[in-house]
């Protein structure tokens, strides 16, 4: 009787699973880490406030659908941390994987319009993907100063490193790689990233 | 030296504590409440994937905003739960405060623009605003019958109150209202709505 509504609240039912998938983030609450679908929010919240800072002229629902969908390929193999070399090595193979799996869900044409906007984002070409990487990163340099980091500082990752793994930030926005650079002092200023 | 963009990460820093607010639905993980932002992302996701279904022509990108910012005036009193009649006496007041608050962090021109959107989804008069509602109450249908919905079970709330709630799913979308009685019907079969 619902054929394609069927399908597509399966899909829905599928992705409650990003709530379970933590990050290094951290709550204000109990310092408790952070889930991949409360971080896709926020960076959507980030494009819709901060689209006038992109450097090139952008598609903001595009955006938006790129940042609120880009992490739910972590639901089959978690978050790979930026820092993690070693799980860098596998990842995409792993997430192009789980895109399949979980887009396929969805009736066809949906399921090839959302593998399409991931592979855009993964791509890194587009003004569209370049702008939702720069948010996307910038996001977690704005909750380790908040929270105090623990999990980063755990960790003891040098300031040159994460301006190594974070100045992409300035292909989508100049302006907002110039705040980054601005927090990512202070964070070691505050001793969250050590020298 | 960063003006505008700065008010504008002073309301990013803001809204984190969205994640801090709990609702009556649950998780997968330890059937922990799910916070108001997770519910926020996983409703934006719905507009996506089920806009289709919107029996009036509507713009997406709004309604993606409507959802994104929707519970925001949480951050200041909490969630309302749907069937606290008493709570819900003074919330449109004790939202709207916070509402002012909230947006009031952002440049001039960025705090008019979310103010009115919020107030257009709290009106319900716009193609918009009714497909918004439509999803945002249906998706706690979806997560009481994956979950088992342990908080709604402990209030007995009975079939015919969830209905009565529920109904104006169909001023946004019939399929979607169809669709959610269909739920309903399997929930009380399930034993989380009573007689």
């Amino acid at each position: 009787m619902f054929g394609r509504l069927e399908k597509q609240i399966e899909f829905i039912r599928e992705i409650e699973k990003l709530k379970t998938i933590e990050r290094r983030n951290l709550t204000l609450d109990d310092n408790r880490p952070e889930n991949s679908a409360e971080h896709s929010w926020h960076v959507a919240m980030m494009a819709l406030i901060l689209s006038e800072h992109s450097d090139m002229k952008v598609d903001l629902l595009k955006v938006v659908k790129m940042l609120l969908i880009h992490d739910l390929v972590e639901i089959d193999n978690g978050d790979t941390w930026l820092y993690d070399e070693k799980g860098n090595e596998s990842k995409f193979e792993e997430e192009s994987n789980c895109a399949d799996r979980i887009f396929s869900l969805l009736p066809e044409d949906q399921a090839r319009e959302l593998k399409s906007i991931w592979n855009e984002f993964e791509r890194q070409e587009t003004n569209e993907a370049k702008f939702a990487a720069s948010i996307d990163s910038m996001h977690p340099l704005i909750n380790h100063q908040m929270t105090g980091g623990r999990l980063i500082l755990e960790e003891q990752i040098s300031t040159k490193t994460v301006v190594s793994k974070k100045k992409h930030i300035k292909n989508g926005s100049e302006s907002l790689w110039d705040f980054s650079k601005k927090i990512i002092q202070e964070c070691k200023d505050q001793g969250i990233f050590s020298d």
